[in-house]
């Protein structure tokens, strides 16, 4: 065991600028073209994913809003999810020959992760990959507009984006302060209604992790944001059950949506280091199984949450506490971590989610091959509320059988 | 008595928009001048008050820093609290007449209320104060940059302006979703060790009364929003205490900070009607008696919780368990919203502010005169969880005695 951490971290300062213009509520994708406008837009390159845009008839909507702006448009379509470097380089070659001087992306993450690698991709001679693996910083971008379908990703309130290159199976991640921050996000929580239970729970899974990545940090002293962080996952459990029950409760949707889009616009990270040990773990699930971002999530986090309240028990405990309810009794901080945990669990399964990775139909991980791609891809050590080591991050995994 | 409220108004659609870029922690002060140039400012306006910003040296780090990116300057100090429409007048002029491209606000919420109304009345024809009293609406504004002294107004994350028209004593505030949001704010919680006492908790009044506003809503099923609300004022009352024992605790003055601003940039009201009427009602103490509207809030705020109540305990009462930790021991909501309210008056008794007109030193009010005054500014009825009447705005009045 190499583990590691400091409790005298305080406050950092820090830099919160999240210009993007949410548009909330119902019909608001009728706006979408006087927003693209609005925005400065001529001509938009439409990003969509699957058919269920299609079959719902929302891009004919935004089409039809867009031409009664007088916006022109063309069409990229067919993302798939965890999206691949393929397809950017598709968009940047549409736009750098037609005049597209806008990037509507209507979907989730995976559409507006693309959208995000062309804004920045076509703007620069080189290969746009060399701002996902680090090489150049993001200076300039196109501006990206958004028409959201599956709230998780919160992507379209964060100046992230996530592409995985298709011939090496690595999935990165690209962090701008403001380039990528879209300039609108239309967010009408009925375009979720038809969204099928997994994929729902899927993206409650997602933001709630986005939330622990930044909750669960070695900087001590932020009660402002930990208040916010618990007040969201709270809100978030809360709604999830009643999105269940009744798949077209409109606010139960609708505060799912908006704390998708709080969990990751930065709010809840404000003052302190991050972690995202959790995150780059899912990574190389998603990158060597294909599984659900949000699915792989359900299996890391608990299993992370275990690992480090060996040694760190005094965040999880407070989860545990303020958040999964547990009533701390005088007991050692490490079992009330662990009760917070098991009832994390217990959520996570109420809502379909696997906790284990058979679960994920993993049954024989090859755990030595993801413990040398995460610290081939991501550093040595990871993470910042515990510092983690192949070593430790090897028992991780194992947690997750 | 004339109340009525309806409770089925559920989550409405909402535009957040918080374009502001918020820069924070320590000597962050010493990039204001690049700041004001990222943001195309060549030639600023320092907008400041009183004595304070003089002694400490912070008038001068911003003009050396201004100096240092190349950013020429002028000045207007001397702004007051409860800011007068003659220094706007008088701000409006002195940019017309020197090619000033940029408004730096230093100071809190008074100063950067005057550098907005000088921001939309410089680039209008007719009289500024048209925007306030509504005949207008603010299409355009110069750009306001703030360094912030004082957490108490918001206004470094707000689209709002509050001015005092000196002739007729009628005290204003302008809202608007953009305009005169400020390009950036720079935050640094150590230029606060020094506030008095009194003026900081003021300011905790001002920015917890912030968030009561849109908390008391007639709107329901905002529950993402109400855990974000419930979080900041949990923070905000936790963090005050230790600001009170120690005044130079860092990270108790950065999260009082912070809170202040997310109180008021528009976070606690997405999705819901707010209520306003308790401001209004502080408004006219605070034009006719002349006090500092944070110690005026601590009056008026119980008064109407406990007003409203009468007839409409449950967010109260919500409140009362939620934040002031009241265990609800099956009692009517009535009760607990009651014990609540004692509650946040012992708070804020605590902090050395007063709960009764005659703690403020208005021994004889002329409660006449006042609602009289309140509704003739603010319309018949106002409020929105329960709309008020002048019979109602009287009984709150004298629930101030």
């Amino acid at each position: 065991m190499h583990l590691y951490f400091s409790i005298d971290n305080i406050m950092n300062n820090f830099t919160f600028w999240s210009p993007t213009k949410f548009v909330f509520g119902r019909d608001t994708e009728s706006r979408t073209g006087s927003l693209v406008k609005e925005f400065g837009g001529t001509k938009a390159l439409i990003v969509y994913g699957g058919g269920s845009v299609v079959k719902s008839g929302l891009l004919d909507r935004v089409r039809k809003s867009l031409d009664e702006a007088g916006v022109e448009w063309e069409e990229l379509g067919g993302i798939c999810p965890n999206p691949t470097d393929d397809r950017v380089y598709e968009g940047i070659g549409l736009v750098r020959n037609t005049g597209i001087d806008f990037l509507l992306a209507v979907g989730g993450g995976s559409v507006i992760d693309t959208a995000k690698g062309i804004a920045c991709g076509v703007l620069y001679d080189g290969d746009f990959w060399d701002f996902y693996c680090g090489k150049k910083v993001v200076e300039k971008a196109m501006p990206v507009g958004v028409v959201l379908t599956i709230p998780a990703a919160g992507s379209e309130g964060s100046g992230n984006s996530v592409i995985t290159k298709k011939d090496g199976l690595i999935k990165l991640s690209l962090r701008t302060e403001s380039a990528l921050r879209p300039r609108f996000s239309v967010m009408n929580p009925e375009l979720t209604f038809t969204l099928p239970p997994y994929q729902t729970a899927c993206g409650i899974v997602d933001m709630m992790a986005h939330i622990f990545e930044r909750y669960f940090s070695n900087t001590e002293g932020c009660e402002t944001t930990d208040r916010v962080a618990e007040g969201l996952l709270t809100a978030i459990m809360n709604e999830a059950h009643k999105v269940f029950a009744d798949p077209r409760d409109y606010e139960a949707r609708a505060n799912i949506m908006w704390s998708s889009t709080l969990a990751h616009n930065g709010l809840c990270g404000t003052g302190r280091e991050e972690d995202w040990a959790s995150h780059f773990m899912e990574h190389e699930l998603s990158a060597i199984y294909g599984v659900a971002h949000g699915a792989g999530l359900a299996v890391v986090n608990p299993a992370w949450m275990s690992y480090v309240s060996r040694t760190n028990p005094a965040k999880v405990a407070q989860f545990a506490v303020r958040v999964m309810g547990v009533i701390p009794e005088y007991r050692p901080e490490r079992e009330i971590a662990e009760e917070g945990i098991k009832r994390l669990k217990e959520f996570y399964r109420g809502i379909g989610m696997p906790v284990a990775l058979g679960e994920l139909g993993i049954e024989n991980p090859d755990i030595a091959r993801l413990v040398e791609k995460l610290h081939e891809h991501k550093g040595n050590p990871i993470g910042g509320y515990v510092k983690l080591t192949p070593a430790d991050t090897e028992e991780i995994y194992k947690l997750m059988l």
